[in-house]
């Protein structure tokens, strides 16, 4: 659709483990429908060295964005920005502008910058920082990849800080018509029609509630117009919108 | 560690629009978990035959056992069975057996058994089916490639049939230990516990709960005997377990 188009790279064992349940990837994909970015692959993977340095580097030549979310604290397990510099082919050491920062921070609080945290200031040669308004210890983005924390009030703070820096396009825009009918029986129509508009991504989500089965039909696009029309034939073959 | 490795594809355009929020990589990780697969990697794909393609064959590759969700209905954006055939080099076309369940199902709810629904007869070659005790229609395995519905229920209900029929390894335990000092006090000394054991995965997760900052602690491995014996020499470094 002539969009940028986007992906993510999630990090973290604990996420593959089933101890935590991920939420940055819905929240992004919803951020970047909103900025026109077309999200159209993510990628989980564990906290392994040469498991993030594979996703990155293929994400990052295969779209135009690729946004990372964990790994980037003080603890051993954090091996994110050292994967992100070896991926994009940069050197990374601490970096003067984070130390100072993260020097402010720990002073105002009374808490000692040791060597642990003093790592959050490893940062890849030639990334810009991208700002944490909750923690201080910054993100950063380097070529298209952007380095942002797993803690979901973090990751959102950080994406929220550089969407308006990005190039995006046309809003994807979506209608959805829900019908109580089963997708077996609209399927055939609902094809055709898709078919019709090969510029609109048509999709169809089953669903019972309290015994009524039924199909959400989803049309989603960047064209008003186009949507408009299809919706209207929609609507003309299965009932009413809501 | 010894166990045999899994991946997951999850596929839909709706989890990367931002509509829907997936929950079955969370299932699947908490379950594999269980029975001792390590889940290494989850892939999120559209609802396009090349991006499939692609996820399956890289992820059956290289790993022992490779679980889908998703695109198995009867309507256009189903297209998971075709693009699984491809990826393991099998001719697909429609199955007696799957013909006759779902040929009986809905005759018995009298409703018509029409083209669309007869997609879902639709099964690679060479492929086991997987009994769907929700809605009929039936997953399949076909090499190291299981493929199950997107909807969480139906999901559930498939890999449950499955799980028993797959080879598992020694269960991945965990122990966690709940601190009330933030990440960057610990890290230092955590991570020198966790180089010397290099045959377990230690993480560590900052929390922050009515403002009080903390951080959770969770070693995870296979063996009980050495999870406990770090579990002590945590308990002896940063407190009480809980």
């Amino acid at each position: 659709m002539g969009n940028p188009t986007g992906a993510m790279v999630v990090i973290g064992d604990e996420l593959l483990s089933g101890r935590t349940r991920d939420s940055n990837l819905h929240y992004l994909a919803g951020e970047l429908t909103r900025v026109g970015i077309d999200l159209r692959e993510a990628r989980v993977v564990a906290d392994d060295h040469a498991a993030i340095v594979a996703a990155v580097r293929a994400m990052s030549a295969a779209h135009d964005h690729v946004f990372t979310s964990g790994g980037i604290g003080p603890t051993h397990d954090d091996i994110t920005a050292d994967a992100v510099a070896e991926a994009m082919g940069a050197q990374i050491g601490p970096r003067a502008d984070a130390m100072a920062l993260l020097q402010e921070h720990y002073d105002r609080q009374g808490l000692p910058f040791n060597e642990a945290r003093q790592r959050m200031a490893r940062i890849p040669e030639g990334a810009t920082l991208i700002d944490n308004p909750v923690s201080v210890a910054p993100g950063f983005s380097i070529g298209n990849v952007h380095v942002m924390a797993g803690v979901p009030k973090i990751f959102e703070a950080m994406l929220a800080g550089i969407l308006p820096t990005l190039t995006g396009g046309a809003p994807l825009l979506s209608q959805s018509l829900r019908v109580l009918r089963g997708e077996g029986e609209i399927a055939a129509e609902f094809g055709k029609l898709a078919a019709e508009y090969p510029d609109l991504s048509m999709g169809s989500y089953p669903f019972n509630l309290n015994g009524a089965f039924g199909t959400n039909l989803v049309i989603r696009g960047t064209d008003p117009a186009r949507l408009d029309a299809a919706m209207m034939q929609l609507v003309r073959l299965f009932g009413e919108p809501q």
